[in-house]
């Protein structure tokens, strides 16, 4: 790998600076990516909390949590200094102006230079993105250079997303606006740009015309844990088909862009979220299907159910599964299959493109039959890609086919390690790169598409309907698929 | 692998008995689908040549050919005492009546049942192809379930290619005629058929829309060795050329057939044949290169010019490259460059399918070019496929484009060893099964279109140009390329 370019210098500031996103995930990454080699010096980060802690108590809280969440072959003792050397920490209550102050006065001493970087990372309740930008600005904060990073959820519905974009629109500039989806940071996201639009051998095939149909699954193992009170009032829904699966088949169904890295990669995204088939009332009862895991079985452990877990009965779903179109010159016809869950069997997302058997089978049919092609592409675990193929079966007889597949393992190709998504996502920010964020309209489109099955879904009549936990949802979710005569592509 | 359906029981006649072919290929490989119990009770081998020699002399002969042909672990003692079972010897002059008719008794005496399926395999001089049918016919010995198996060379001509096949179709009907061409029964020739139309993901890419141009290469790191006498009134164009390489073009181009296990896929190569832009003598001069090879290094140690092996000055060839173009509605305008040699440096026979680049370059320069898509079909060594792509490399940074590649290596896919092209081919001469045949339009198709070639290059003034043993043959092989602005796509 090439030497990696480093960033300017930049004041970093995290908003919810002792909570566990901070310290799970943007200190670890923050760390990785000082390591090599890519935060300059003048690079600060400073931590934002209610925690009555100094920088030394910042420091200290950082340092366990590096040693928590960063493999032990990654820690560097000098490298880890240098990082907690950047460390500053505010205490501050949102509504105490002297604070803000504070805050002011800690990124004016000691900043690299007068137009630094400013990062604001919110990573706090969503309810308070608004607030915290009205403030940041009153404070005298917001300079020419300085962006805003909003973790999910952007809103719990259309209406909500376009207060919280009104509020941090009127104090940041759209393009300094980095709302995060942790999934267009992975490495094989970002190569399925390059392998659909740097490569020529996907273009003739990604169309109704080769394409049968694409299955977009995010499933995971885990149950709602600690999160039931959050989960219980979004749903799968919300958590994670409006903005993951989404966006991930935007990416697979989007116009080659002019270029990747302006804005034309977003703009294509919206044209596909656009495009999407509306949902009716009568499409939502047919072409989606809301589970609950019930107790059961997962990795062989039990597994309590969902109401058990959040402590009443519920009518929230933790699985969904759909069918939708995007309805324009290249995909109409082709069905996109879209499903997510928890406690499924196990945790992965894929992507795959089924394409369409060979139109007319020239091979005799004693000699085994021909499967049509499919490409997975992996996002998690084990990113990669793989083409499933029909090869003749090595033998001195007739012949005979047999299912094969080439593969394109990230690990095995490279033999690096593939950077974790918010390593990537936050040296964007630093570099003012918004490709890999959603823009508003993209959001609101997003929500615009959803909100007639939250409407449908928030009937009394509506039930999502039982799965044992550790299957693969409802068994409607499987017939959505059947009565199409396809079948969900299962890992092996 | 499923277990092999074993053939009919069979007389399997060599003429040419204890000849090379014979020893180093045909016994061996007779062995291997005896050990695989493809060879049923009743299968007999009887060899003909002129020694003098019994049963019993000709049973040691194969048993010593065997050892020295057949990998150590892949030899059987009583798989090899049942093979030797099956071996009979008739000596035989071919002018000698009373021998034809000791072959005749010999056939009748102990075979399997009256209509027992009847190979010739005529491993021997092409001259003696015409006078053998017409014997083997006078003799009685031509029944309604025999079959006649050709060894290359078909002709040295177009004339005498029509001869040959005139005076071998008086005796046998067209498709009892099993004209062999050992590259049609390799594996990944065979698989590039599967490739192709069992699956659907390269038919969209494989016109003149997304292919630059096909590049096939045939080489040998070998010299002429002790076929001096042969090959120098041969040379490699005729030896290589119109046969091997025109019929890997073939499959390349050809359109899908109808049926892959009938006629239909030699009416498709006869039309690809019949599609070559027929060359002129301008043409000859422009788009084909005759070379020879001189002294040099091959493979580290020194290598004889080819007039020192022959043991004079000689204008033939062993080297060819040439630029052709399928003129037909999927392919015009696309290159096809041939090239084979000896003494080139390493043995290696390879189809390479180079696509267009990407039509717009959506990312920026700077991060690294764009190559085009490349599909590397290997026919030997290592049999398999590779499909050559771009790929992002793992980073936080920008995207970073860098070449990776998907492949199928035949041995590593299936673990298990790839029969031998002539397991592969006498099996289907058995079951009567012609679809990796040439056929006899085919034959002088190829004839015809070599034809101007040879007579261009027949002229006084024409003379092979000098490369060094070792080298990838002249100069003016490598500006035929570059003059188009490519280039060959050498083995890594």
């Amino acid at each position: 790998m090439d030497p990696l370019t480093p960033v300017d210098p930049c004041d970093f500031t995290v908003f919810g600076g002792t909570g566990d996103l901070a310290l799970r995930k943007l200190l670890p990454a923050l760390y990785l990516r000082d390591r090599d080699g890519q935060l300059p010096e003048g690079f600060r980060v400073i931590g934002v909390s209610r925690a009555e802690v100094d920088d030394d108590g910042y420091r200290a809280l950082v340092a366990d949590a590096l040693r928590e969440h960063v493999a032990a072959a990654d820690l560097d003792a000098p490298v880890v200094e240098r990082l907690l050397a950047r460390l500053h920490h505010v205490t501050l209550d949102i509504e105490d102006v002297a604070a803000w102050h504070q805050l002011h006065d800690r990124l004016k001493d000691g900043a690299a230079s007068d137009d630094v970087t400013r990062v604001f990372y919110l990573a706090v309740a969503p309810g308070l993105f608004g607030t915290i930008c009205e403030h940041l600005d009153e404070a005298g904060l917001v300079t020419e250079r300085s962006r805003v990073v909003l973790e999910k959820p952007m809103g719990s519905d259309l209406a909500t997303a376009q207060q919280v974009n009104a509020a941090v629109g009127r104090v940041f500039d759209e393009s300094s606006i980095f709302r995060i989806d942790h999934y267009l940071g992975k490495e094989s996201v970002q190569n399925l740009l390059v392998t659909r639009f740097a490569n020529t051998f996907l273009e003739p095939l990604w169309n109704s015309r080769w394409v049968d149909h694409v299955q977009i699954t995010v499933s995971e193992s885990i149950g709602v844990g600690e999160r039931g009170s959050y989960y219980d009032r979004s749903g799968a829904l919300r958590d994670m088909v409006q903005n993951h699966l989404l966006q991930l088949l935007c990416l697979v169904a989007m116009e080659p862009p002019t270029y990747v890295d302006r804005e034309t990669v977003r703009d294509e995204k919206l044209k596909v979220l656009q495009a999407l088939r509306p949902m009716t009332p009568e499409l939502v009862d047919r072409d989606t299907v809301a589970g609950q895991y019930a107790a059961g079985l997962c990795e062989g452990r039990p597994a309590a159910s969902y109401a058990d877990e959040v402590g009443h009965t519920s009518g929230t779903e933790t699985f969904v599964a759909l069918k939708t179109e995007v309805q324009n010159w290249r995909w109409a016809g082709v069905p996109f299959y879209l499903r997510t869950g928890k406690r499924m069997p196990e945790r992965v997302s894929e992507i795959v493109v089924v394409f369409k058997e060979p139109p007319h089978a020239m091979f005799p049919h004693s000699e085994g039959p021909t499967e049509a092609n499919r490409l997975h592409i992996r996002v998690q675990p084990d990113e990669g890609m793989r083409l499933h193929m029909t090869a003749k079966e090595p033998g001195p007889g007739g012949i005979r086919l047999r299912p094969v597949s080439l593969d394109l393992s990230y690990a095995a190709a490279f033999g690096t390690r593939s950077p974790d998504a918010y390593e990537r996502l936050l040296m964007d920010v630093v570099r003012g790169n918004t490709t890999l964020f959603m823009r508003r309209d993209e959001v609101e489109a997003a929500w615009t598409w959803v909100a007639p099955i939250l409407e449908r879904w928030s009937q009394p009549s509506h039930r999502p309907r039982k799965y044992p936990a550790g299957t693969h949802g409802p068994v409607a979710a499987v017939t959505l698929l059947e009565r199409d005569g396809r079948s969900w592509q299962e890992t092996e």
